[in-house]
């Protein structure tokens, strides 16, 4: 293998994800697990990292670039934050290189809102923005990153102005989990119904101070009138994704259309709420657009 | 004891509160326990009953009226709802005897608004309603019920015209148990931080559909700036009920002064909300209503 290949990871709060790359960006091996942050803090950063490299018979002077957890405090070297308003090629030049390892690998920070009005943190999703933007410094895009912390980015000229993160995903288990709606969507399958998630996307809209009520009648719903627990489900999720979509697209420039970076299922729920609220969007793989940030990094640390 | 004599009970879903009452609405001995619904579904619910009859001395011929999950579907028994637009004096009569008691035992119904645009239930509210505002069927009110499922309750000329549940305590019991932002709680003391909740509840009243992002920042407060534990719950607590109180208060006549029913810890939440929004309201003890309401139902029950 050459100099010119590596090996790009995005470690999460409970997932990992690697790819071997060339330097054209193609992926030569690929290898996911469910050893995030979480469990890797556990079981120990290194062990985790190698047994996938070993799996993929990777050389021991390959390089290693990651975003994400592992850079966080309770992660494998904390890399700290670089300070918004942050140019996306910021986040390049504070790479955090691991000591002690015989294989050159770099952590990426993430960034912070230190406003202590609007204080806010990513970590991730700078490598994702990176790989869907570019490192083009006139670039202006309003950017909505779904996940469990949903995150909602302005970018100007090729700067992190401003971001906001939302609990939606993770709101979503606890509500499904935790509470007494767990009765309401127990069975219900993956297929989306469109019908209950537009319907619960529209209501909250109009009326986000709503969400707990929109929430509660998926109980009296069933109780009252029946209802499947699909609908249930996707009422739930309707809401929680309408309310954010409410305050996420009232930072954005009117008119303008939003930049969705998403994958799977959480891509065709939002693509199709913003579809209901006749909202303009460009979608982003998130995988793709991780990988692609990846790469910049690796190329900004190695090849110049 | 004279027949005048009766047993008020408030069976709740995890909670159960008796009261040995006189004809003159004095309390003469009271019990409770947290043999709610849940826990009476498993051990009986005529025995847990008859412990707590026991453990008062009461005489066996002494009637018994009970609201609450009592009358629910997995409940004692089921007593169904009476229809909204409902006069409150419509419960009294909807009351159903448990068959096959030697002792007579009446179990108050719940209402319920079939409306399938907002479908919604109360059980037991009906009952601190009747007890609040007595049967005059003149009465205007704008109703606040905080709890588990928070109530908001439209009252014209006697009537239950519209009511709104609200999930905002079982929402922060499991935000505060089930996500990231239990690390954020963890030893949080029982004292309200008072800047902290009031800066949460006009954050939100300003901006409901800000509520997953204001959740988010109590975790970003932390890692960028320290923050306590009680500001911390304080913030969950205040951006909840803020949100709650945008949209109850949307409903409400201008100017008009909100009726709080509630009691202890909620109570003082809910009062220090409604003063910091400059909402005049007035406050009716949550105990003391629903007993008051209990002697109503025993009254047209047993004395006519």
């Amino acid at each position: 293998m050459s100099g010119l290949t590596y090996v790009a990871v995005d470690w999460g709060t409970s997932s990992f994800r690697l790819w071997l790359m060339n330097a054209n960006g193609e992926v030569l091996g690929e290898r996911r697990s469910d050893q995030g942050m979480t469990v890797a803090a556990g079981t120990g950063f290194a062990s985790v990292l190698q047994s996938h490299l070993d799996a993929l018979g990777v050389a021991a002077d390959l390089p290693v670039v990651i975003c994400g957890m592992a850079g966080a405090r309770q992660g494998w070297v904390e890399t700290g934050y670089v300070d918004a308003p942050a140019r996306l090629s910021d986040i390049l030049t504070g790479a955090v290189a691991v000591r002690g390892s015989a294989r050159d690998i770099r952590i990426l920070p993430g960034i912070a809102q230190r406003d202590a009005a609007a204080p806010d943190v990513m970590r991730g999703e700078e490598t994702q923005l990176l790989g869907a933007l570019g490192l083009d410094a006139a670039i202006d895009a309003d950017v909505c990153l779904p996940g469990t912390h949903s995150k909602w980015v302005r970018v100007r000229s090729g700067t992190v102005e401003r971001f906001a993160t939302f609990m939606t995903g993770e709101l979503f288990g606890a509500i499904a989990r935790d509470t007494i709606l767990s009765h309401a969507v127990a069975g219900a399958e993956d297929a989306i119904d469109r019908d209950a998630f537009c319907s619960a996307v529209a209501a909250v809209f109009a009326a986000p101070a709503l969400s707990a009520n929109l929430l509660f009648r998926v109980r009296s719903r069933q109780l009252l009138f029946g209802g499947s627990a699909q609908s249930a489900r996707e009422t739930i999720s309707g809401t929680l994704i309408g309310a954010e979509l409410a305050a996420g697209l009232a930072e954005r420039e009117a008119g303008a259309p939003v930049t969705l970076i998403a994958s799977g299922r959480l891509r065709q729920l939002y693509q199709t709420a913003l579809e209901r609220l006749s909202i303009p969007f460009n979608v982003i793989d998130a995988e793709e657009a991780v990988r692609r940030g990846l790469g910049h990094a690796a190329a900004s640390i190695w090849r110049n």
